[in-house]
Parts: structure tokens; C-alpha cells; sequence
């Protein structure tokens, strides 16, 4: 296939790398690249670093810069997405009101400081890269889950990214299906983050091996077992690891009927690092979800994995510069 | 003030009552009745009432018919409210796909019937109601609850009502927040309608009387309690009352917490009959939610009372005949 332009650079913003892309209209990449974020440095550091990464992907991207038509970043939140702030996000220490796009503006090469650049909450953008070039292509309502050291979410109604009062809708990892249960760092209780993200899949198969249930995974240091170690000790009939596994899909089940009946979606897409597990993953929480969501929505919606796979992120931002670009062309046309 | 034109009819449908009202473009109502459903004698029967009241209603507001230029239906779900079909809502026993729009097209005086007539979920109804003319006006991102008998919602995001794949989102007296909690009779566990509603907040008091506990509500019989006793006794200071509707404030609020995590509203409106006992409801779930949510997403967000009271069914109405022919005027115009 011969790239065609218009083309987007999409930036995706970590706690532990950053990348950058070149994407065309369809959101195929045609260069990519990343590196450590080097958090801890401070923001200053790490735009300078964002804004070198950007340089190179353009070069290696073969395409002219003048091509490029829009700047998206997809960053964690809290964030202001209109005026391009970064709030402080638990990731990026040192990060309190960053105005983001602002130094982007100043550092990027000629001519994209110039050109329309976007700020989104890295889940939203996932989502709205999911529904632009991945599972949710031409569907209208979905949700979108990403599972992975945190749990976040974005969501797509009537073909639109909802954002909120100030722009942080979705904070899925924050609903509450326990309020009087485990305890969050958020302050509240029972949220799905607290019990099913990596992190915790992780905790609480520790947590069962200190207090000396026998398992496969006593085999390893208690403190470097992951979820990913406790997938695959579940897949083996390690009784600890299915207990744990099955109480992650019972939960996250119950999180997302709860989503299916707020949203009536026509698709709930699962992404993140934990759905590598695959059908371990998905075939539980689909099932469990249905059966839990009232039939008239459960009737309509369906459960699948995310198809962006590692480049989420800066296919994520891509979206975000395709999908505002064209609402403010929309906008300025009416 | 003089009522002006354009002019909207609108039909409420309960299971227990039938309410229809003439009213001008900002929600005031002109002319209002009601007479009861009669439920139990079948769709036909009732949707000849729903005629006969209809030509009542205009009679009594003086408007000329010829002055009405839409008509809004707000209906128990489930239902289809671009077809016009009523699916089989609980409250309306023997209603099965019933073609409720096209049956109205038939049978309202002339010339409603050739005018566009729309239907909406009745809660969906209630939400743009708020939205347009009551709590929520000027707001662009709202959820609204009633809780009622049972409990249902509607979502507004970016000054638009949320409807989903098949027009039900906002069933949010089916979240779940008690994962492996009390059984609903939907089929999951821990719904906010299978312990909050009206009807569950007297029927959890009626349990702990019967199991023996002391309370003034004792000196009732016992299967009389109703919500508006519990709400009484507790204002009161009757431990039983009390710790029935601390409950049911902790359950509700985590509840809202977890629609303001979600989609990061502006105002959450508390509506319904259970909501007349005030400030004794919506004080402690008002707290609670606040202090559960996200802090970046609650420090935007408020939770208030409804403004629209008992003509909350036809003021929605009429707020979804508006809504619907502002929407498809702008399509046109596009």
C-alpha cells in the first residue's frame, strides 16, 4: 500500500516510556518508536525527550513534515483536554498543571508547534483508537477497558467520545461493586482496580502464599509473582492461582454488566496487559457479564478483546488528532 | 404571561396512572389530567384512555390543535423509541411489542396524528425534562435518577440524552454494587433497585420487624410500612427507621459515586417519590457520593434534588417532543 496523507504524529505519554508515531488517515503506522520516560526527572526533562523522540519518528517515518496535519498526545489523567493541561497524574510524579501542549507548542519542529495538537486521557484515546481502527470500527456505542498495572476506560456514545464535566469521564477502575469491601487508595471502597488489576491479581496471589496456602507459585520469591505468573499457574489447575483468577473475572464480570447496563453498549472491548491471558480472560467475564446485565441491553452487546494491541497508545493519539480535527472542521462548517 | 407558540403534547404511561399535559416551549404546562391506567386491561384499552384524555387535555388548555406542532410519549422500558414499539415493560402486563407510536398516529385527533410524534423511555423522559426545564438547565452533562417503586435513570452527556444500541442505557437500578450482595430479581446480586427503592427501603424495614426488633413502626401491621413511614420514624429517631435508611443512603451514595465516576457529571439529580423526604436523603447520600468519587471528578460535580415534582411524566414528555424535533430540524439543516 502507498501511505497516503493526510498523516498524523500520535505521542503517547507513560509513567515508564513515552512513544511516538507517524500514522496515515486510516491509522496504520508508518514508523514508530519509544523510549524510557525517565519519569522521575521531572516534566521539563521528559517533554525535551518527547520532543526529540518526535524528530526521529518523522525522519524514519519518510514523511515530509509539512504532511503532517495534527499533533495528538495521549497522556494519564487527571488532564484538562481543552486547554491542554496536565493535571497530576499518579504516574508522572512531579507533574502538578503541566501545561503540555503549550511546550509542545514551542518545542516540536517547524510546522507542527503551528498545527492543531490534542491532549487526551491516555484511556480515552485507547478508546477512541479501538473505535477508529480497531474492534469498535463502525460501532456507535461501546465502552472501552484497558487492564493493566491501573484500570481505566474510556467511552464511545452516538460515535463520540464522552468526556465529562472535565474531561475524565470513565474512570471505570474507580466503580465501586463492593461498597462496604476491599479497601481502595482512592479513598472509596470495593473499586475494580483495587481487586483486578495486574497489580492486584498479583497482591492478592501473595497475599494467599504468605499466609502459607500450598501452590505452584510458592516455587517463587513471594514478592516477584506476577499476574501474568498467576494466568498461567491458573491454566495449569494450580488451585491458589484458579481461586484467585476466578474472583478477578467474577468481579471485573460484574463490573462490566454494571458498565452494559449504564451505556447500552453494542460492544465492551477489553485491552490492556492482563487481557494477554486471552480467552482465560475474556470467556469468563463475557459470560459472567451477560448473564449479570439486564437481557434487553445483554441481548445487544457483546464482550471482545482489543485488536491495537502494543501500539495502543500512539494509534490511541492518532485517533484523538483525526477525531477532533474532523469535529472542528464540522464545527467550523455549521 | 402569555402562552406562546409553539405548543407540545405530552403522554405519560404508567402502570398505574395515565398523565397527559399541553405545555409551551420553556415546560410550562397549560393544561394537565390524569385518570388511572387500568393496566390490567390490556394495551388496547389503555391506549384508547391515553386518546380520550389526550382530547380532554387540549380541550381544557385552549390551544388549537392546529397549534400543537409535536407530541412526546414517555413509556416504561424496555421499548425501541426509534420504531415506536413498546417491548414488554414490567409495569404493563400483556404489553409484548406493542406499536404504541403508530396506534396513536390512528387514533389522535387531527392533525397530531400526521405531526411527528416521538416516544422515549420514561425515565429517559424525566431526564431531558430536568435537563430543558427543571435542575438541570444550562447543565451539559447530568445523570438523573428516580427513585420510586423501582429505580431508573437517564444520562445527558455534552447537552445530549445518552440512549445506547437499542435505547436503554440508563439502567441504573441495575448497577450492582454489592458484587455477591442481596439477589435482584433481574437475575444479578447487589442492584441498587433490589435495595433502595421505595418498595425494597419498606420491605427491609418489614424484615427486622418480623424478625422481632423493637421500633414505633412495630405498632403499624407490619405489611403496611411503606418507605414514607421508615423516612418518618427515622426523622424521628427510631433506631429500627434509622439504620434502615442509613443503609439505604450508604448503598445510594455509592451508587452516585460510581455515576459520577463514570461520566463525570456536572449535577446528579435525585428524583421519584422516595426523594420527598428532602434534605433527610439527599444530605447523607449527597456526603457520601462526594467523598467515594474520584476527587478530581467530584470537585465538578454536585448532587441536587429534581425541580419538576409530580409533573415530572408529562413535563418529560413534552421535553422529548422538543428535544427530538430541535435534533432532527438541525439533521435536516445539515
Amino acid at each position: 500500500m502507498t501511505p497516503k496523507a493526510p498523516f498524523f504524529l500520535g505521542l503517547d505519554v507513560g509513567g515508564t516510556k513515552l512513544a511516538a508515531g507517524v500514522a496515515d488517515a486510516e491509522g496504520r503506522l508508518l514508523a514508530r518508536d519509544e523510549m524510557p520516560a525517565g519519569a522521575r526527572d521531572g516534566p521539563e526533562a521528559v517533554i525535551e525527550r518527547l520532543v526529540g523522540l518526535s524528530g526521529r519518528v518523522m525522519d524514519a517515518s519518510g514523511v515530509a513534515r509539512s504532511g503532517i496535519v495534527a499533533t495528538g498526545v495521549g497522556c494519564g489523567g487527571p488532564l484538562d483536554p481543552v486547554a491542554g493541561i496536565v493535571r497530576e497524574p499518579p504516574n508522572l510524579p512531579g507533574w502538578h498543571d503541566v501545561p503540555l501542549l503549550a511546550r509542545l507548542r514551542e518545542g516540536l519542529p517547524h510546522p507542527l508547534g503551528e498545527r492543531p495538537l490534542y491532549l487526551e486521557n491516555d484511556a480515552n484515546a485507547a478508546a477512541l483508537g479501538e473505535h477508529r481502527y480497531g474492534a469498535g470500527r463502525g460501532v456507535d456505542h461501546l465502552v472501552y477497558l484497558t487492564i493493566s498495572t491501573g484500570i481505566g476506560g474510556g467511552i464511545i456514545a452516538d460515535g463520540r467520545l464522552v468526556r465529562g464535566e472535565n474531561g475524565n469521564a470513565a474512570e471505570i477502575g474507580h466503580m465501586s461493586v463492593a461498597h462496604d469491601g476491599w479497601p481502595c487508595p482512592c479513598g472509596s471502597r470495593g473499586c475494580l482496580e483495587a481487586f483486578c488489576s495486574g497489580t492486584n491479581i498479583a497482591a492478592r496471589a501473595r497475599s494467599r502464599l504468605l499466609a502459607g496456602e500450598a501452590s505452584r507459585l510458592g516455587e517463587m520469591w513471594p514478592t516477584t509473582v506476577t499476574a501474568r505468573d498467576v494466568a498461567e499457574a491458573a491454566r495449569a489447575g494450580d488451585p491458589l492461582a484458579v481461586r484467585v483468577w476466578e474472583d478477578t473475572t467474577a468481579v471485573l464480570g460484574a463490573g462490566v454488566a454494571n458498565v452494559i447496563n449504564l451505556m447500552n453498549p453494542r460492544l465492551v472491548i477489553l485491552g490492556g496487559g492482563v487481557t494477554r491471558a486471552g480467552e482465560q480472560l475474556l470467556s469468563p467475564v463475557r459470560r459472567i457479564a451477560l448473564e449479570r446485565a439486564f437481557p434487553y441491553l445483554a441481548s445487544v452487546a457483546d464482550v471482545v478483546l482489543a485488536q491495537l494491541g502494543p501500539d495502543t497508545g500512539v494509534v490511541g493519539a492518532v485517533a484523538v488528532a483525526q477525531a477532533r480535527l474532523v469535529a472542528e472542521t464540522e464545527v467550523g462548517r455549521a
